[in-house]
C-alpha cells in the first residue's frame, strides 16, 4: 500500500506519525507493506526518511504507484479538486473533511463509483469514535429511525464550562477561546454548522440520500444563557447542543438546536469536549458511540483505520501468541466497610449506623489484605477516576 | 451467498426472520444474492419457502454450495464439531457463542486460518453493540491499554433493581427469574461466567494473545449488599459488575469483579438490562460503546452484519437519492420560559424569580408558537425520555 498524505497540520501529522510509529504492527495486521511515499504541505514539518516531500499535489496524484490519497488540508475549494483529481486517477480517497462531504458529497460519491475506488471518511464525524463504519457496516442488518449527537466538541465544552463553574456564555467562550478550543472561524462551531456537517454525513449514510446542506435547520449556542441552564437543571436537564436526523412521514427531519436532555439520559452525562452519536433503529433498538471529537492523534486514529481500510484484507489474523501470564488487576481504589475504625489510607470516609466506609486511595489488594488481617470486612473495587 | 442456520432458537430465528424481511435491501448493499438455504433444528420452527428444514448439521456442511454456517445453538460441544466441521470444507463461520471461544478460540482460529476461511463473532459480545468489530478495525491504529465493560446486562438489571426498587439480592433475582431474564444455568450469569467469556473474547483481540479461560479471576453480584450499595450512593458510587482486562507490566490482568462506578462516570449511568464497553489506548483515548447487550432482534442484528462481513465487499455503495424533503423536526417536547403564566399543555413547570418555565407536552412547534403569539418568551427543545 502506498500513501500520499496531502496536508500536513495537525491531524496530517499526526496520521504520519502514527504510520511511522506503527509501521510494523500494521503490515502484519493487514498482510501488506505500508509505505507513505509523499507529504505534501506547503511547509515542511521535518518527515521522516523515505518520505518525499513536495509543495505540489500534482505529484502525489501523478504517481501511479500511490494506491491511497489522503486528504487533510481541509476547506471547499483545493481540497475538492485534489480529491476529484485522485478519484480520476483510480486512487482510494481518506478525507476528514466533513464540510466538503456534506456540501458535495453526491459529486464525489458518484465520481468515486464511476471509477470504483473507494472514500472513506470515519474521521470526518466524531474524531476518532468510531461510528461512520459501524453504522454503514455493523448496523447494516437495520433501519435506522433516528441519529442524535453531541457532535460539536467546542460547544459542549462551553456549555460544560457554563455548568460547572457558574459562567455565562461569553466567559465560557472567552476561557475556551483561550485554550484555543475554537475554530478560526467560531461560527462553525458557535452556530452549529460544524455539528450540521456532521449529522448531514450521518444522515446520508443513515437515510441513503443526498441533499442540499443549505437545507439544515441550524440554531447554535449564542442564546443559551446561564440562566436557562439553571432553570433546565431543577428539572433534571442539562442544555446540549443536539444535532439529530429522523425518518419523518414526508420528509427527513435534521436539525441542530441547542436542547434540554435529562441528566438521567447517558447523553446528558456527555461533559466537558466529549462527543456522542446515539442510533436508534428497528433490529437492535439504540446504540451509543462515545469518545473524544477532537485532536491530533484522536483524528488520526480513524484517518489510519480508513487508510487501512482501503487495503482490501480477506481474513481477519488471528496471530496471537499463548500466555500463561493472566492475573487478576490488583491495583485499584477499594470500597471498605467494617465495623471498626480501620488504620487504611483512604480518600473519603464516613461512619454511620456504627460502620466504617472507606475509599482507599489506589493500592494494591494483597497489601491492603494483610493491613485487614484479623478485621472482618466488606471489600470492593472502587473505578478508576476518569 | 449461499447461508445455513444451525440452531433456530431466540437469536437463529431472529437472524432467519431479518434474512428474510431485509433481503433485498441487504443484496443492494453487498451487490449478490442472499440466500438462507438451510435451516437447521430439533424442531421446525416454521421456516420462510424455499429454505429447507434438516435436523441433521451435516446436511448443511456437506452441502458445497453453503458459503458461511451460522451455529446459534450454543454450548461447548454439538457447537464446536459443527464449527471445526465447516471450517474443515472451507466454509466462513458466524457464531455468537461466547462460551466456545473464551474455551477454544485458539484452536478454532488456528483451523480457520489454516483453511483460509473466517470466523466472526460480533454477536457474542454485547449483543447487538457494535464492538468486536470496531476494536479490531476502527482502532486497528492503537495499542489497546484497558477494556472495561458492563458485559451482563442481567446482573445489571437485578443490580438496577435493587437500587431502584430498595430490594436485596435475593428478592430483585427472584422478580429477574419471573421476567426471564436469567440463563438457565444461573451461575453463569450471578457468578460472572458470562461476562468472564466475554471479556476473555475482547482481551484475545485487544492483546492478541490465547489464554486458559479458567485462569480468569471472577466474583459475582450474590454478596453484594442493599446496605452497601447505599453506603456507596453516599459517596457518589453505583455498584456494577464490571469485567476489565488491561495491559499490566508482566501480566494481562484480567477479572471480573462488582465495582463502585462514580455516578458521574458515563459507566455509573448504565442501567438495566444495558451493556457498555469502554476501550482505552494511547491514540485515540477512551472510546465507548453503550447499547442492549441481548434480545431476538438486538443479537440477530449482530450476526446478520457478521454474515454479510463473509462477503468481501470491495466497495462502499453510494446509490443514494436526492431529496428535497429535508426539513426541522418540529414534534418535540419544549423548555419554555417567560414573564407571565402561559396557557400551554405541559408535562412539568415551576416558577420562580417571576419567571414561568414549562416543559411542555410533546407537540408541534409551530402550533405551539403561535398560541404564544403575542407572549415574550425563551424556547428550547427537550430531548425525548428514554
Amino acid at each position: 500500500m502506498i500513501i500520499g498524505i496531502v496536508g500536513l497540520g495537525t491531524v496530517g501529522f499526526g496520521t504520519l506519525d502514527i504510520l511511522t510509529k506503527e509501521k510494523e504492527r500494521l503490515e502484519k495486521e493487514i498482510g501488506e507493506e505500508v509505505v507513505v511515499k509523499y507529504g505534501c504541505a506547503l511547509e515542511n514539518p521535518g518527515l521522516p526518511e523515505g518520505v518525499i516531500y513536495t509543495t505540489d499535489f500534482h505529484d502525489v496524484l501523478d504517481d501511479e504507484s500511490v494506491d491511497v490519497v489522503v486528504e487533510l488540508i481541509g476547506g471547499l475549494t483545493f481540497a475538492k479538486t485534489i480529491i476529484m483529481g485522485a478519484i480520476e486517477k483510480g486512487k482510494h480517497v481518506v478525507t476528514a473533511n466533513k464540510a466538503l462531504l456534506a456540501h458535495d458529497g453526491q459529486e464525489i460519491f458518484t465520481a468515486a463509483k464511476e471509477k470504483g475506488v473507494n472514500v472513506f471518511y470515519e474521521a470526518s464525524v466524531g474524531g476518532g469514535i468510531p461510528v461512520v463504519v459501524p453504522a454503514k457496516e455493523s448496523l447494516i442488518a437495520n433501519n435506522i429511525k433516528k441519529i442524535e449527537g453531541i457532535l460539536n466538541g467546542t460547544t459542549n465544552f462551553i456549555l460544560t464550562l457554563m455548568e460547572t463553574d457558574n459562567l455565562d456564555f461569553k466567559e465560557a467562550l472567552a476561557i475556551a477561546q483561550d485554550l484555543g478550543f475554537v475554530e478560526a472561524d467560531a461560527s462553525l462551531d458557535l452556530d452549529g454548522f460544524d455539528a450540521a456537517h456532521k449529522i448531514a454525513i450521518l444522515a446520508m449514510n443513515a437515510f441513503h440520500i443526498f441533499f442540499d446542506f443549505d437545507k439544515i435547520h441550524t440554531t447554535g449556542i449564542r442564546q443559551v444563557t446561564k440562566q436557562d441552564m439553571d432553570y433546565a437543571k431543577k428539572l433534571g436537564y442539562r442544555i446540549k447542543l443536539i444535532a439529530q436526523a429522523e425518518k419523518l412521514d414526508n420528509s427527513i427531519g435534521i436539525d441542530v438546536s441547542p436542547t434540554l436532555v435529562p441528566m438521567s439520559d447517558i447523553v446528558g452525562n456527555v461533559m466537558q469536549a466529549y462527543n456522542v452519536v446515539e442510533i436508534t433503529s428497528d433490529y437492535v433498538e439504540n446504540v451509543l458511540f462515545y469518545g473524544k471529537g477532537a485532536g491530533r492523534y484522536v483524528t488520526a486514529s480513524a484517518v489510519v483505520s480508513d487508510i487501512m481500510k482501503t487495503h482490501n484484507k480477506e481474513l481477519w489474523t488471528h496471530d496471537y501468541t499463548y500466555t500463561d501470564a493472566i492475573t487478576p488487576i490488583e491495583d485499584s481504589r477499594f470500597y471498605v466497610r467494617s465495623s471498626q475504625p480501620l488504620d487504611i489510607d483512604y480518600e473519603e470516609s464516613y461512619s454511620m449506623d456504627d460502620q466504617y466506609i472507606y475509599i482507599t486511595t489506589k493500592q494494591n489488594l494483597n497489601a491492603l489484605k494483610l493491613q485487614l488481617s484479623g478485621v472482618k470486612y466488606t471489600l470492593l473495587k472502587v473505578r478508576d477516576e476518569k
